[in-house]
């Protein structure tokens, strides 16, 4: 971020035709915005975009999920065809969506499958989620993509999950890095029922087991307990940073691989803002970890970067005011 | 409100293509203004309008206010020449907006004057706001400007408010109605320092006084202790039920004119949601005493509208989400 564009806005919010700081927050997402941009005001988001990562999970066999398996192979039909509430939200925000298969338990077209690592990721209660080899390339794909996206324009991105049984990893990498016990991550995700919220922290306590021996190196975290999409996203979300293109992080899926992407390339998170407070319990430890404030709290849960693209016309509102309003010079007031 | 509409509503959204309840209160919103519009999904807002009422207090002389009274006009000017906050916010919420001058201290153009009650309203620690045809008057005038807006097809209204010194009677209608002390309702309005803020507890404490006897008389309350604006506001709100128009609410001086309207109709209330919760401690006392739970909660404090206004973009996120979701039917998924 750019400290004189920071200032800059600062000083420039001070100006405008309102008691200073009476925009609360909205001000502050504006300065924010200002020093992602490395301008004052900051621009209006040309083109924003939601990359949606979709993957099953052989844990979601163990009846972790509300869901079957191959409902994640038709949510991303469903994304491709405008059906999805990302699609509505995104629509209503003025956000580009792509949805990319990671590692679906099933086909998908050529396109969506571009970076596709394998069908469904291993069961991480039994076994790692991915190879080594897998992993760094899920990586190295969620890095292509977000290349991808701010090579073609994109100034703004959202990641987004998409899978059935996402949640287990998501909590499993929550707790290893906050150093939680299961029962402090574990959600009900989906709406599931009190049998499969105990098979869920059964599993996530296995998986931890594991993950707990490898926290300190982020690839192998992964491999252990992400998958190829968890993996994808913390590479995406990385490379934002690296390409210096803000983020809109939305809960508790993406915000797990936020956090190992910060360990991938720490530093990293100052390019990102929270979109929302999940009431996912593992979202609320990320958004502390990563010092993050959201922007909304709506008790959303639904993922596919739902949370995260609702919130941005709020911070749309908060660049126009920054861009659009008039000072007390310019409007003949008087300051206080 | 249609509670058919409600119904439909609510089963339209747990057959949408996401997990039962998943959106939160994204889900809520949608329904709301299904049940408001009588129809299932809802309708896009076509004609969101804010309008914005204009009012000098005579508290203001008593240093209540961290800046003078003229600033009143000069932001009406402001308004009219699109440089205020709530331009910014109306233009990203695709909102118009309307400015009308109910008791500025100063001139105004013949249009922004036109319901005009009188130059500024009385000091209320020591008289009466407004005699009782001016109350009455300034009633009808928010219930005419209500009748415009929607006999031109307004289909969602928002109050807002411009006046220096205006949370001084805001306070004072909020703690008369809801029993409390001025110590619990006064806040630091624009941005006051200690010795303003002992002066305006003072001024609320005085006028309480006289505002705890009428305050079973709502047009006797508002001549008392309001203000040619807040009456006005109170009048539009009220109208906007009658109207069967919902209705977003700002923070504090719009939430005490609403707890007023209350009184005038009773049941207006349920064509009200709640924008954001304001940092003003009144705000808070006025969500508990409609029972509404806000959109948004960024720390604003401005007023104009600015949080009705900002809360809009996300209630449309909702509408959208109501109307464009695919069905698990429609998109051949299967539900859990």
């Amino acid at each position: 971020p750019d400290e004189q564009a920071h200032r800059q806005a600062v000083a420039r919010h001070a100006g405008l035709t309102k008691p200073a700081g009476s925009l609360g927050r909205l001000e502050e997402i504006g300065v924010w915005v200002s020093a992602r941009q490395g301008t004052c005001p900051p621009r209006p988001f040309d083109r924003p975009r939601v990359v949606v990562f979709a993957g099953d999970h052989g844990i979601a066999t163990n009846g972790v999920s509300a869901y079957p398996s191959e409902v994640t192979a038709q949510m991303v039909d469903n994304i491709l065809a405008g059906g999805a509430a990302v699609n509505a939200l995104a629509a209503n925000a003025g956000a580009g969506v792509r949805v990319v298969d990671m590692a679906v338990d099933g086909e998908t077209n050529r396109t969506v499958a571009a970076y596709k690592i394998r069908r469904s990721s291993g069961s991480l209660d039994v076994e790692d989620a991915l190879t080594e080899q897998q992993a760094l390339d899920a990586v190295t794909a969620g890095r292509a993509l977000a290349d991808e996206e701010v090579d073609s324009g994109a100034d703004l991105l959202i990641a987004g999950d998409m899978g059935i049984g996402n949640t287990t990893p998501a909590a499993t990498l929550i707790a290893a890095l906050t150093e939680s016990e299961p029962v402090a991550v574990v959600g009900r995700g989906t709406g599931i029922d009190d049998s499969a919220w105990m098979r869920k922290t059964a599993a996530i306590r296995d998986a931890l087991r594991r993950a707990r021996k490898v926290v300190h190196d982020p690839v192998a975290l992964l491999r252990t307990a992400a998958g190829a999409d968890l993996a994808a996203m913390s590479g995406f979300l990385a490379q934002a940073a690296v390409r210096r293109t803000p983020v809109i992080l939305d809960g508790v899926v993406v915000g797990a691989a936020a956090m190992v992407a910060e360990e991938l390339v720490p530093g990293a998170a100052r390019w990102w803002m929270a979109g929302h407070r999940s009431v996912e319990p593992g979202a609320a430890l990320v958004l502390e970890h990563l010092d993050l404030r959201p922007v909304l709290d709506l008790e959303m849960r639904l993922g596919e970067g739902s949370g995260a693209v609702a919130a941005l016309p709020v911070v749309n509102a908060a660049i126009r005011v920054l861009g659009e309003m008039a000072t007390f010079a310019e409007a003949g007031i008087e300051g206080p």
